[in-house]
């Protein structure tokens, strides 16, 4: 299998997930914008995976799931039953559709208004703190006291909230004023499949 | 099971579910912004779903997702083998963490934006045009001349992507300049069950 990444993405939770799951992959870097890589993913963005016979697989949320499913002996994905696959996929989608869309204002304001001038943007980005506090705090409950967002397990759902929490530290309230999330990033922080990859994304 | 849904929202992808799985169920429409709902979702939105016991269920993708599992004799969910699972999955995400928010600044330009005047706000409803039009000329691609959005199969997918797509009309461009779109929504439109919500759902 092939990622491609970008430094400092979403894409690297896939990469962090392959090497929990003691996967055979190689990574690249994805030329962003170019015309090159809309080849590989038509709307531009990653992470995009490719496996066997060059077929390439996107969107983030579906490819963790997928990888947990293709490893099964390393047991890091959702319990065998309806109500554990749909708390899985409820997490999914609030990490997918409710938080990750919250940082689109923050990194790129210029495809939130016409506007070009800086005050404009910093507007749309002010804008975006308190969805993305309520957000952050809704997870901060939901994690409680547990060292996993999907009940007391580790599974790759730990990898994609690892690094989209970490985000906040691009708002004025950072991962570490949100106290159930400051001690899962700090655990995750010391791992060493998660130092590996942020040493290496660059 | 009870759905709380409002009009005119992604909640009646999930009635219409409901409704082709022969459920049996209750809607309740939702106060939406008020204190008592939000006791039902801290996230305020719908669709909400009671369950068994009294336990809500959020997410739309996650919920429709369960509710084909739970009827597996109307054979709604995805096939059965790994790949089939990850195309669902990955349908789902295209349609809630790429098309369902690029419509946000549409509905919601306040939440886009510290300015307030409407010179400011069109702005913001403008600069998102171009966005939905990328993913629904994406999707009117991937849809080719098939009548479902998951391989030659109805699935609850198709009721999600129904209500979805149809908010183009919110935008310069309407559903019926995407062909395969509109051949889609024409379908589904003359189908008695999603005429049936469509007609109750005010």
């Amino acid at each position: 299998m092939k990622l491609y990444y970008a430094p400092d993405t979403c894409s690297l939770a896939v990469w962090i997930s392959l090497e929990w799951l003691g996967a055979n992959y190689e990574v690249e870097k994805a030329n962003l914008g170019s015309e090159e890589y809309k080849k590989i993913n038509p709307l531009g963005s990653v992470p995009a995976l490719e496996t066997d016979g060059g077929k390439i697989k996107t969107e983030l949320g579906a490819i963790i799931t997928f990888l947990a499913e293709k490893y099964p002996e390393m047991n890091l994905g959702p319990d065998d039953s309806i109500e554990d696959r749909f708390l899985f996929n409820q997490l999914i989608l609030l990490i997918s559709s409710d938080l990750h869309p919250s940082f689109g204002p923050i990194f790129a304001p210029k495809r939130y208004t016409l506007d070009t001038d800086e005050e404009s943007l910093d507007k749309i980005r002010k804008a975006a703190y308190p969805r993305i506090d309520s957000i952050l705090s809704y997870i901060d409950t939901l994690l409680g006291d547990r060292d996993h967002i999907y009940k007391d397990k580790k599974t790759v759902l730990d990898a994609y909230l690892f690094i989209l929490s970490g985000w906040a530290e691009f708002t004025p309230k950072s991962w570490t004023e949100y106290p159930n999330i400051k001690r899962f990033r700090e655990k995750l922080l010391k791992d060493e499949k998660v130092k590996y990859v942020l040493e290496n994304q660059k």
